[in-house]
């Protein structure tokens, strides 16, 4: 926060200077007229700071930019960790900022020198903005001498039909969620790490979600995924304290205390068959989700957020194999987005589907229980493939400024 | 308009039946309730019946989905008609129900049948859906007996650098343009246009644009493009009936009266190098495009919408060559929205940019005049590169139930 608290709605250039022609004009009159507070005041602000990292149990906005990066540092255990440590004090402190509607630090209107900030973002609300951390199994490998920091929980996931699944498009050693109800706002972020952080980090993968595709709890509507069914019915509701503790964050159950507070998140880009599914009669549709289309009521009955009686619904359905009732009361919070990325080549298919995002304080015994349970009967596996996939321990909250993202793991 | 007014707003399943359970569970409980005029009440509609086709010179929205389609047909010449005149009767209905919040017309309760909408819509408001549809060069070779009705503004366009066309980013025999506030609802008339085509046409290429990057004057404030600038200030206004009709609007001029009321639509899939863009000098970067980064004000100063004083602005800027003063007052009507479609294998480049696209009454004095002027001099060029290209000729408007997308050149 040492930054001066540059709005981006506050930013006006101040114009008006005569210029001499040529390829000197345009040097010496941009700048700045600061209005602090102006973004904090639209009301689309989520707080940055916090016990817990923000972007999983806080309302889930309208749009998603997913980032991989790999670090391309080559230098001794030692100096590998200074820079990472470096890397994540700078990437928070501009986290910090792009959240509550600031432009990146570090200098925007120096003409001799290239902007801290892309721009594209100037003038847009904060849109509700969240950007949230993790670290991806590689992390703890030799380079950064943290093989002894590894979390158990954090064990790499087990193959896991329906899948095949693309190199390009899994792993990475850090993940940046950024969520925002302004698809520019979210993409600025992935964009502007990646810039930071170019001679550290690299972006191995990204996604873009267009549609959110799994309620939190906090929507009057439960929205709907590309299959056309109401997804996130029986959702964790992000705002459940108990729920929250119980199946979400990490707590005193932890081998690595750097956890604490913090939450694990798989990822899986879901490719849809849509052709194959929109052939399928609204029956048999039903009978593999579970529910009614429309309604999204159970199959046994009564109204969307009904209790279902699994005895009535085909033993088969999605629903039925998913449910914690079934499942020894395991159950994961669920952040999914749509995406549609054009046509597969190889197939001509639209390459469209879920990008499924879950949230848990343990993966193996909430995720990987939970898949393994439907790839034995689920019939929506006849309509899906997973093609890509992400495991990421993600810290606990940043406390306040001067603060960075696992710090207590670096240090 | 045989179809029922069902909104999607008014959907409702009518659950709560007793159902045994097994497999043929769901199978009688699906209906409808029909609340007549909830969508239109709903103050986001864009009326689709008129002189001209919305889209063009309505307000630009949010959010686009683009997607060409090619015809497939393999008949003689009159079989081929008649199934493109039946293609278009089907679209042109189905438009008119989507851009009005009514689901696709043909069936969606029968639980024996596949529903003719594909549902991710339900539930959605209209967020002013405009879809505008166009015919490309090749829809005028042998295969439909058209050729002697080509317009000869849809001459094809010449190499234009810089430019590195991928044949699968080029051309299609049709093009939808769905542009909304909502990128579902966007999404889902693409997706549905290609299900019901699907004996007849298939997808191309598409192409999802994520933040309008273009204004048309409709703005309170004029958008960014992904290098940071205020893009569009310019713009032909879309209210402008003046404007519309000496620039956009085809008139008496055309040698084909089908397309009299219409318009040319070039679309360009324009990648940016952004990190080398994102590595220059803010004077620099004001230099290539004559403005001031922040306010969008002319290198030669004074505020956005003043006219610049282009002997104070460098020659090769891109707001001194593209301006009308300085092109015998030619001028286009853009309505780009920007893209990113994660990584550029062959470079690790983000591959981002600008989904350029423009409308005109003749491309052949307009884009093309306008473009090879900007290849032989424009400093953007170094940080562009032209990827995929499309020319459509977008008919006249449709005038209400029962006509439909160029009937007058397919009867």
């Amino acid at each position: 926060m040492a930054e001066p608290r540059t709005s981006r709605r506050g930013l006006l250039a101040l114009g008006g200077a005569l210029l001499a022609g040529g390829a000197a004009a345009g040097v010496t009159t941009s700048g700045w007229l600061d209005k602090p507070g102006a973004a904090e005041a639209s009301g689309d602000v989520v707080p940055f700071y916090g016990t817990h990292q923000a972007g999983i149990g806080t309302p889930t906005q309208d749009r998603l930019a997913f980032a991989a990066y790999d670090l391309t540092v080559s230098g001794s255990v030692r100096q590998n960790r200074a820079a990472l440590s470096t890397l994540l004090q700078t990437w928070t402190a501009a986290a910090a900022a792009m959240t509550q509607g600031r432009t990146v630090p570090g200098g925007n209107t120096d003409p001799a020198a290239p902007p801290a900030d892309t721009g594209e973002a100037y003038g847009l609300s904060p849109a509700n903005l969240t950007i949230t951390f993790g670290f991806g199994t590689s992390l703890f490998d030799g380079r950064f001498g943290l093989a002894g920091r590894r979390p158990a929980a954090l064990a790499d996931l087990p193959d896991l039909p329906p899948a095949d699944l693309d190199p390009d498009r899994c792993g990475g050693d850090l993940a940046i969620q950024a969520c925002a109800d302004d698809p520019v706002v979210a993409f600025h972020v992935i964009r502007n790490l990646a810039r930071i952080g170019r001679d550290t980090a690299v972006m191995r993968w990204s996604q873009l979600g267009f549609g959110k595709a799994a309620s939190n709890g906090s929507d009057q509507q439960t929205p709907r995924n590309l299959m056309g069914f109401k997804d996130g019915t029986r959702n964790i509701p992000g705002d459940n304290i108990q729920l929250m503790d119980q199946h979400v964050w990490v707590g005193s159950e932890t081998d690595q205390t750097w956890m604490r507070g913090g939450s694990y998140l798989v990822t899986r880009r879901i490719q849809m068959h849509i052709e194959a599914w929109d052939r399928d009669y609204l029956a048999d549709q039903q009978n593999v989700i579970g529910r009614y289309k429309y309604s999204g009521a159970p199959l046994s009955g009564g109204n969307e957020f009904d209790q279902p009686d699994f005895t009535a619904i085909p033993a088969r359905a999605h629903i039925r194999l998913a449910a914690h009732e079934n499942n020894d009361g395991v159950r994961i919070l669920r952040r999914g987005y749509s995406f549609t990325d054009g046509i597969v080549p190889s197939s001509g298919e639209l390459d469209a589907g879920l990008f499924f995002i879950a949230y848990q304080k343990d993966p193996r015994q909430q995720f990987v229980a939970l898949q393994r349970k439907l790839a034995r009967g689920d019939a929506l596996s006849e309509y899906i493939q997973h093609v890509g996939s992400g495991l990421f321990a993600c810290p606990p909250g940043v406390t306040g400024p001067g603060h960075s993202w696992a710090q207590e793991l670096l240090a």
